[in-house]
């Protein structure tokens, strides 16, 4: 079957912000391909091509999609069905004043590392290294509620989450808060660490199959009010907050409150079985708001849905 | 073979600190069997038995085992070959002025639920559901080089690690600080979230089957300064601090002291490679220090052993 291709030579938008003009308006059950640019708009292209700062402009996501149907109060679901890498290379870099070890003595910033694409975009190579090539989209999210905020920022509303499990044969939920809920995605790395320590995956530019489908609010016995995962295995709430401490508790909450709807337990014993299964997880450390999942085996847990 | 067993009921520890006695000597090479009471010192038998605050002493760790050749320098490598659960049940709690939501309206402390064994120890049961038993060693560590810390703390000795990855199938390796290394361990878990939210597992007596070793530490061409963990398909560093962004650095800088030793690149790639494979994971979130762990690929890191 044809899918319908949305490029970011179209549209794509540095800040998620309530009110957005869609690029392409689809219905739900569409199946559409993402063509994004890499995270640094083609910046860096060989070792040379270092960054002094943070560029104002990163993480362009191609977008605003617009589901006809969505209005505030639905989820959306994307479902990523596969992520290519659309360049023969990759960039890994360090910038001042970003990035885990910002500052440590032995951390040298500016750099840049092209990381090759091989194997017919199945391996990237870094210094001798193979890596196999697991693309992941860093940045993905709707329209927020009230806020505005750049594309290097996550919050509710999704934004640059650098999330693992945002990868292929897994599933995201978002909250709709404005009509059309207004999806727009880039960011993609070919392959990166929990944590994205330095503060760069391999940014690379790609393709992504993804199926769109608006979930009627009415029918979900739960709020949700951040970005859920869905893996083959798990359920993970996704939350963002100033501290891994802060976004581990939001995180926390959300799965509790997904356990409290399936299990009809209370809260505190909701509570104690996240303390026994799954966990938390660490997703991004490095962006302004840092990013924290709880993972629920789906063996103690029914959709939401 | 017949295996030594030392019991809980020889002796504890409630502190690790620079000066133990051993209550057994073995040589490097020695499996052991190790039995541990339950970190609450059997206080909740009951959903009835709550606790009111943390007691004073929690977490004993039988030993001290004192390894022969083990000098300041060395490495004490730690193999669990076996960890079987030594009761008919395990309890979760909660306890006013712990956990990650403590102090949150909807959560209640105290609040015990005890967790049956069941399927010959093959599973525990929480509410309506079985969770098989995947035990854990939430505390194990040797005598520490200057201060003392109670068995409720984490740290470069180890000691309160609860460290999911510390469970049969994987070793965990110990900076050597005192002659003799004097390694103890308890406070297992039937059941362990990564995160430990709510401030237990399903605490639980146990028998540990170990076989230890001591390395020589003029063989080892980086320095060990806090625990490692080595399962089949990884090595992980593991950092306790105050604040989950303090022990995210120390555990990437020790992936990174690990990288530089076996690729001979310089910090600042080794920063870049630790930041496109494995990565950050989350120990525990509640204890007075908290831990965290980096995760790099047996792929692309060999043993500094």
């Amino acid at each position: 079957m044809s899918r319908e291709a949305i490029s970011h030579e179209t549209g794509a938008i540095y800040e998620f912000t309530p009110e957005l003009d869609a690029i392409a308006t689809v219905q739900s059950g569409a199946q559409v391909t993402i063509e994004t640019r890499d995270s640094l708009d083609g910046a860096v292209q060989s070792d040379a091509d270092v960054l002094e700062s943070v560029p104002e402009e990163v993480n362009a996501a191609t977008g605003p999609i617009a589901l006809e149907e969505a209005e505030p109060g639905d989820v959306l679901r994307v479902e990523i069905e596969a992520i290519r890498v659309a360049e023969d290379r990759g960039r890994v870099i360090t910038i001042d004043g970003f990035g885990l070890l910002d500052g440590h003595e032995d951390i040298e910033s500016p750099r840049s590392r092209t990381t090759p694409v091989e194997d017919g975009g199945e391996t990237i190579v870094f210094d001798d290294l193979e890596i196999p090539v697991e693309p992941v989209i860093g940045t993905i999210g709707v329209a927020p509620e009230a806020d505005s905020y750049t594309t290097l920022v996550p919050h509710d509303h999704g934004g640059n989450l650098d999330t693992t499990d945002v990868t292929a044969g897994n599933a995201i939920y978002f909250p709709v808060f404005q009509s059309g809920a207004m999806l727009a995605m880039g960011d993609c790395k070919a392959a990166m660490a929990d944590g994205e320590m330095c503060g760069t995956g391999s940014e690379i530019a790609c393709e992504i199959d993804v199926t769109l489908e608006v979930i009627d609010g009415e029918t979900i016995d739960v709020d949700i009010e951040r970005p859920l995962v869905e893996t083959p295995d798990a359920w993970k709430t996704v939350a963002s907050a100033e501290t891994l401490e802060e976004a581990c508790e939001l995180a926390n909450l959300d799965a509790i409150d997904l356990l409290v709807a399936d299990h009809g337990v209370d809260e505190t014993d909701a509570y104690m079985l996240s303390s026994l299964v799954g966990g938390l997880e660490i997703s991004q450390v490095v962006d302004p708001l840092v990013t924290v999942r709880n993972a629920v085996p789906k063996a103690y847990l029914s959709s939401p849905f």
